[in-house]
């Protein structure tokens, strides 16, 4: 049985194809390239009962992922994150039937790892040596610890602002680490520059096509996890958007293969009042976003004024008859705290951000009674710790706590 | 099939019985109490073909767990955590056999969330509605996190010194949280008090029986990834030495299964320069360990001048042939900065200090040639902010990076 059954790149917007032996970025008319597989060859091949004792990583899914040869891939474990039942802000928000994916429990604390981990494992595969991208915390820091483990070397880019925690991450790996007084697409803008004068891999965000295999897993764990039933809605915070596309491409796979029937899950982009493009312009029913001008949050991994994968985005939403929904700081702070009181789970702001989102389209019916609803945690809270507000009385050695 | 094989708790010093249907803490003797299981019974009702396909937690061993009844079991998806070639800094130290047990990837962030969930779990079933304990951070977080989702009130103390973020996870889970300006044995003290006088559990290390039985999970985790076969070598940071003691039991019961052959692993009890009481208890062949005054290392988690189960971890160390070693806080600075560097892995201060300790008991020649060596990484280095020096350049927008 071939370990891989991917076959070429294409691009969604021109349908130009691509070698997948090749080193490819954009399309030449400038659009992200996706990954296809024969899909034919591996219906007849693989069925789900085969996955059952694989290893609990997301590389049980190889036939479905982009890398040809076992000995390219580099992993630190990620994957098979737990689907928890969330009953108690379940009940508190009437939805009995919510679970949360929890991202956070993956290799450097966030679903990062999973697009890193793929798209590391390919540009080993492809010879890449050097690469080059930006971000807003999270992926700069999965991208250089997954560039360490397999010796290439990394120069990543991030706002001041990004999460304090994630420059350790990159310093401590190795990488070149450089901060922008200014936004992601700041960032974006020096790589871009850095890229073209030096020759570099460039890993930014869609514009290597692979991450979004390794995002897509989510999709392929949620489905494996209800026993291949698929839930009514999931809710994915909505940053470049990458987590979304590849769980809509998975769920069109598992449809394909026939392992999964019925109506996929209607998709919900969820973001931040101060940084909300893809809400916009599914407001305005539009197939593309705008760039969101002075843009901020709290949840700082969905500050990104304008997706290059957009349109993708909001074909996922349409075509499964989600939503886009937008969630003040205020909300998601509070729904923070409400989480990690009533279920234990510290989550990050943005994965917080699609509990409020839920909470919201419950009140407003377009959540029915009894849906089955994922929240899609990207990413542990230790990670932001300035969420957090604590006071905290202090006691001196011999001192007794009285009540 | 019975959900779990567990018959009764007993004291390992005085051999005094208890029952396991209630509430027990220390033997009247003083010594922490262990629990048992029917082994004879269990032993001709499960075997290691029988858990190949349950969930990827440590829930899957629940025979081996002192939960009566699934309904008690309180849960964040904790467990099955990557067991990781490491064949670069192997290499480096020449220990091509290296492995990494990655504990950062529980909830939490680190391997207390084991003790937690097993803990919690069964105070639930035992009927307990309030806790309270003393701990160096992670154990409090994971107590009062794992308490929240149980719907039990937690009141935790730690000291002033313990790690930022771990203050943040048990004021978020709304636990009652103090500060001690001393000593995790300052804490203990207080929470003493606190115990007698309002009645409350104490969930003090050792002092409930439970969180060895989720420690130990590690051990069978360890022993079904290798196949069920023994690695040589297992390096564990020690501090209140939990984690060392459940994983001796751990294999002990597997050997009584009949599950594992052979000699067991030699376990090294790993500890900071600066707070090393096993370690001069061993080098005199002591018993027990004196308290270590003025105890002091960047490791926080192994801060534990005298632990209640010393006895036990030197039991577990002399028994299999095992030693303790102690490592400078520039040792395990500077290996946690190779860890990251040549595997991607960012591991916390305590973890470091195993894969010191690897490559010192290689240079002296106690670890063989072509032996199989597993460091436990005990947490998140994501926890650890302070232990990485990063100095960053900064960019103004649309500036260049020239090289």
């Amino acid at each position: 049985m071939k370990h891989s059954y991917v076959s070429h790149l294409f691009c969604p917007k021109c349908d130009t194809r691509y070698t997948i032996e090749d080193k490819h970025q954009l399309c030449t008319c400038g659009s992200p390239l996706l990954v296809a597989y024969d899909m034919e060859s591996l219906a007849g091949a693989l069925n789900p009962a085969m996955l059952r004792d694989r290893e609990p990583s997301l590389w049980r899914y190889r036939e479905l992922l982009p890398v040809l040869h076992p000995e390219h891939v580099v992993t630190l474990g990620e994957g098979l994150t737990p689907l928890l039942p969330m009953p108690n802000i379940g009940a508190d928000m009437q939805i009995p039937g919510l679970l949360m994916k929890d991202e956070g429990l993956l290799p450097t604390g966030s679903f990062k790892a999973r697009g890193a981990a793929v798209g590391i494992s390919k540009a080993k595969e492809l010879g890449v040596t050097e690469l080059a991208m930006p971000t807003n915390g999270n992926a700069g820091a999965a991208w250089a610890l997954y560039a360490a483990r397999a010796k290439m070397k990394s120069t990543v880019i991030m706002p001041i602002d990004a999460p304090l925690i994630t420059r350790n991450e990159c310093a401590i790996s190795g990488s070149n680490l450089y901060l922008v007084n200014g936004l992601i697409s700041d960032a974006g803008r020096i790589v871009a520059d850095l890229v073209q004068s030096y020759g570099l891999y460039d890993a930014s965000t869609l514009k290597e096509p692979y991450r979004i295999e390794g995002k897509k897993t989510m999709g392929l764990e949620i489905a494996e996890q209800l026993g291949w039933k698929l839930p009514d809605v999931i809710l994915y915070p909505t940053g470049g958007g990458v987590g979304l596309i590849g769980i809509y491409k998975a769920l069109k796979e598992l449809q394909t293969l026939g392992w999964v029937q019925g109506k996929l899950p209607r998709l919900v982009a969820v973001q931040a009042e101060g940084c909300a493009p893809i809400v916009k312009a599914w407001d305005n029913q539009e197939k593309e976003s705008q760039f969101w001008t002075a843009s901020k949050t709290v949840a700082f991994g969905i500050n990104v004024p304008k997706a290059l994968g957009d349109f993708l985005v909001l074909e996922a939403v349409y075509a499964t008859g989600g939503c886009a929904v937008s969630i003040s700081d205020e909300e998601l702070l509070q729904e923070q705290q409400r989480v990690a009181e009533l279920e234990g789970a510290f989550v990050c702001p943005e994965g917080a951000a699609t509990f409020a989102a839920a909470r919201k389209l419950k009140q407003t019916g377009w959540i029915g009674e009894n849906e089955c609803v994922i929240a899609l945690n990207t990413g542990a809270g230790i990670k932001y710790p300035d969420t957090v507000n604590v006071q905290v009385p202090v006691l001196q050695p011999g001192e007794w706590i009285t009540r």
